[in-house]
């Protein structure tokens, strides 16, 4: 019968605890609250559904939105890339070229020279920016993209956290000096940090041990996940003169001298909604940040028989009135109130709206707050306020909530022992670290985990600190599980 | 030396004429006013350069307000067709299979399945909605997505017309009923007609003379160019069960019996971005609707040395009073006026505001529309009102001179040699026909030139009309050249 389930996936409702089995309960949930539909046939490349392209999308816009206050502007550049150009710098294409896909046919022909998909577009952008600066006059240039990147992962793909088609944003700079990169450094966290706050994702920025030659820094942003495993959610990189140079970005000084672009470029991905969903969201399903929330309240009109044609039209009023103000849904199905609480629960709506008989007695409506259940009794005329009131309530209560969370994840490690024992017991251990990448390197291998960087803004670090290896230490690293 | 342009491609400046070789104009325009940039070494894939995404993507941002608020969810769909999906409807790969991108390779990997890379969605979209539809609850069905596909193009490619990296939106719905996608077929081509006239663009809607085997329906929408050819700017499909059978996309209906989903599809592509430019563009550049324009409106400071700060500063003032009520731009470049007014006259800017040492005088400004060159004196006080009525003149004006103008570029042709000289006079032909496709493929034969398809709408045929093969004339139809 075509009325049961064809796909061969995940149930249709929410049945694992987040407690008890977090992966299981992320994928059944992205699933059932319908973010994304894995069932494409082709490894790493998802099906995003309306409800989780909207949130995807909403956090989107607020990062287009702080980067056009912040100079950028958005172009598009070609998905497909020459070898040669891919090939220009060879860390670059050191980096990236076990994991690139290859078109090799248009038609029936073959091409002489394979093209890329882009796994990430500096090749691109470059080779257009050699032509586009010529002059200190044409700098600073930034400019961003909002686009789709593909790598062909070895590793085990998981949704919205290890795919091949990956959802992304990414921009780049170039300026006439080393010292204006570095302040662009400090804009582009400046911005991913307002992202994340928006979000309510809890963010650690930490330095690379480590940068490829020629580059300056690169600095990563990460999540823990309730597993204790943390998420890189993208990247800001000093890359100095390493790309200009192979790309010929060259331009003329004020004083008729010639020089190369300093460059950065910073990117994130769709990494961000994933943790978005894991951090907050709980047994009974997503719980999304209002900010980002496709639906910020939804209307659930609780009908007797005899008074439903009266309380369906008061619903219908209370939308129609509410639709300029808000992102507001009436959900008029034929289906248990019951049932819709269930399912706008699962969704994460941060607030739900009852109107039932006794509220149209009282010229009022019942508001349901998604975070915390909390039920209150909200006169009509000053719902909007309310409304409003809530929704920033939610924002900064989740947000709150979430890096208290998200400081019980991280605990001081003096030893290997305490990095092994912090990763059975699920959390990142933070470590004293000398700053020595070899150092790092050393830790990781004897405690099979990964140094994700240091915390170059921490300077909570004692005159007497020491690193595992006995020297003095310089700064807070971390290391654990990661994604 | 840097300085000079290291382009081998066009110059810097609009020197063609549109009236004397509108394809070298329109090929030095798009360059000139960064709309794009066609350097990038991979032939059809094109740069976006901002100021021309940014029309791009406003002209997108009316046609996803028109899908949402018909009921469209935006969706995202992978963009790589395992080889044996795309091959599942047979017309559909015979259409395509010349012109597909292939990826064989990831990293070193060889795969045992080719993928495409979508050269339009239905056979990625529909694998998915085989999962999605189960019973007549789940429809009508209306998805829609912004993206790009690939055609490797054997004819000669064109910026913004023949491009095989191709920018579009594509909407796809699924019905119950016959009835209801032959419905929703009117609703798509009435989105497509409200885009057109909020981007000015005159179209005549055509179905097409012949259909593909199953298939119910093509509407295409076409524009005429200055150099009489006709543009297709998307199309109108009325698949009927056509893909609903080769992918099995069912449903249960209400009495319980199954049936295959009746399936509409319809896309615009940039080429309506192409059509604006080749349009309203004159021989000083681009003139933008006030819809879709960047910028709506340009402050320039008419400086005079000795009151060079009160003016900059009452320029900038207005421009900071302005900025949440429009698009505006604030030139405060070290450049003299006349250079800023041929910039911005270039980038087809709608509205110039002046402000100089007369008008603080009088509490004035001196507003200059693109589109006609009328200069006025308006009062400050009353410039924003005055800037919203003149945006909405010149949208209007801009649209019906296009429109009259278009009708001049369709002349009727009762014979095969009225056919040809229309041609060469550069108009499009409209002829009498008896509606079969045989006799529309005769005469594109004998005229070498492209029949278009016929407009179902118009009722002007009389009883005594007769097609070029003495047969009763049926409807109007269209041929010329086309690109």
């Amino acid at each position: 019968m075509a009325e049961q389930d064809k796909s061969t996936d995940k149930p249709e409702a929410l049945t694992a605890k987040k407690s008890e089995n977090f992966s299981e309960w992320f994928h059944q949930l992205i699933k059932v609250a319908d973010i994304i539909d894995q069932r494409f046939p082709v490894q790493g490349f998802l099906t995003y559904k309306p409800y989780g392209y909207e949130i995807f999308n909403n956090f989107i816009a607020i990062l287009e939105d702080q980067l056009t206050k912040t100079g950028h502007k958005k172009c598009y550049f070609p998905i497909a890339v020459p070898e040669r150009l891919l090939n220009k710098e060879a860390k670059h294409i050191e980096s990236f070229n076990a994991e690139v896909f290859w078109i090799t046919h248009g038609g029936e022909t073959k091409f002489t020279e394979r093209l890329a998909l882009r796994p990430t577009s500096e090749t691109v952008m470059y080779e257009m920016l050699s032509l586009w600066i010529r002059s200190w006059r044409d700098l600073p240039m930034k400019i961003h993209q909002s686009t789709t990147v593909y790598r062909y992962e070895t590793k085990h793909t998981r949704p919205l956290i290890r795919d091949r088609e990956i959802h992304w944003n990414e921009a780049h700079t170039s300026h006439a000096t080393a010292e204006e990169a570095a302040k662009q450094i400090e804009i582009g966290v400046k911005i991913y940090s307002e992202v994340f706050k928006q979000c309510g994702v809890p963010t650690l920025f930490l330095n690379a041990a480590d940068v490829f030659p020629g580059a300056v820094s690169a600095i990563e942003p990460y999540t823990v996940f309730p597993d204790g495993r943390s998420l890189e959610m993208g990247s800001v990189n000093n890359l100095g003169q390493r790309f200009s140079k192979a790309f010929d970005v060259k331009f003329v000084k004020e004083d008729g001298t010639e020089d190369f672009a300093y460059q950065t470029c910073y990117g994130i991905s769709e990494r961000v909604l994933a943790a978005v969903i894991a951090i907050h969201g709980d047994d009974k399903g997503l719980i999304i940040p209002p900010r980002i929330a496709p639906i910020q309240a939804v209307i659930v009109p609780i009908v007797f028989e005899k008074e439903k044609k009266k309380i369906l039209a008061s619903a219908k009023k209370l939308a129609d009135d509410l639709k300029d103000e808000l992102r507001i849904h009436f959900d008029d199905r034929e289906m248990t109130a019951g049932a819709k609480f269930y399912d706008w629960e699962l969704r994460g709506v941060p607030i739900r709206i009852e109107i039932g008989p006794r509220d149209i007695k009282n010229d009022s409506v019942t508001l349901v707050r998604r975070d915390t259940g909390k039920k209150e009794q909200v006169k009509q005329k000053e719902l909007i306020k309310k409304i409003f009131l809530t929704l920033d309530e939610i924002q900064e209560s989740i947000y709150k909530k979430a890096l208290a969370w998200h400081e019980t994840k991280i605990k001081l490690a003096k030893n290997i022992n305490d990095i092994v024992e912090n990763v059975q017991a699920g959390l990142l251990s933070k470590v004293l670290w000398c700053g020595n990448p070899a150092c790092a390197a050393d830790m990781e291998k004897k405690s099979d985990a990964v140094f994700l960087g240091y915390d170059a803004e921490d300077r909570s670090i004692k005159k007497t600190d020491e690193c595992m290896c006995g020297n003095k230490a310089k700064h807070i690293g971390y290391i654990g599980k990661t994604y």
